[in-house]
């Protein structure tokens, strides 16, 4: 599904827009950082948990919106990551917001698949608090996969 | 209350850790990047609505845990950014979170003040949502305080 598309969206160029145009407006200029990525942010649309962030180029940003199924970059990988590809754990667009001066993409998602948002298995990827002696305490929450046999070598 | 702390949290330098130290172990290790910057998140505790996306240097963080009010550093103003300090609008944490490769974290906070994150002066900086045109439209949140009045030159 996410390599038969040829066209992709255009986007507004932010730098053709002033001040108030951005922040109020309607036309759409998510601003891509100098590596040409935005930050998104993958919100649960059910239970309202963040689960997850990650980076989009305009590809990615172009064919979540087109598909209606979630497309990040890679950073590490530098690739185009379908989110899901391999573990199943695609997520569904429900309704994609940007925050005021456009830098931040906020998705709420239908998180399917065994509902693992993060690569270690779990709901979500913030599955750490800060305690009082400023050591990290896991908040126990279930790995719904195992992730040494989701990710293979 | 942001001036007068002389000394700031020591972080776990993440480069002293391996993946899974990283990922699954109690070391507090944000991995801040090349600006010396970590994302962050700040979420409604009560109502679980994202507000705003912002960044920390590590004394802003400090400063966040030592006195449980939120401090970003500003990328626009290059400086520490107590949140609320002009507008009234601080926010105190709740809990932090972080993320599992350690580059976002996620605060809880209650939002005090007029209860508006934004410098728009809404409760959250993402009132936009992208319609099936491709265009934003206005979720129709209302403004809290006016920031004209607020935000005086």
């Amino acid at each position: 599904m996410s390599t038969d598309t040829g066209s992709t969206a255009a986007f507004t160029d932010p730098a053709t827009l002033d001040h108030d145009a951005l922040e109020e407006g309607t036309a759409f200029a998510p601003r891509f950082d100098d590596k040409g990525l935005v930050t998104a942010i993958a919100q649960d649309a059910g239970s309202g948990r963040v689960l997850m962030v990650a980076h989009m180029n305009a590809e990615a940003l172009s064919l979540t919106i087109e598909t209606g199924v979630v497309h990040y970059w890679s950073r590490s990988r530098g690739a185009l990551w379908k989110k899901g590809e391999t573990s199943g754990e695609v997520q569904e667009l429900v309704s994609l917001a940007t925050d005021c001066d456009q830098d931040v993409l906020l998705l709420k998602v239908n998180q399917t698949g065994r509902g693992a948002a993060c690569h270690t298995g779990r709901v979500s990827c913030f599955y750490r608090e800060l305690d009082e002696t400023g050591a990290l305490r896991d908040t126990g929450e279930a790995r719904l996969f195992d992730p040494k046999a989701v990710y293979k070598a």
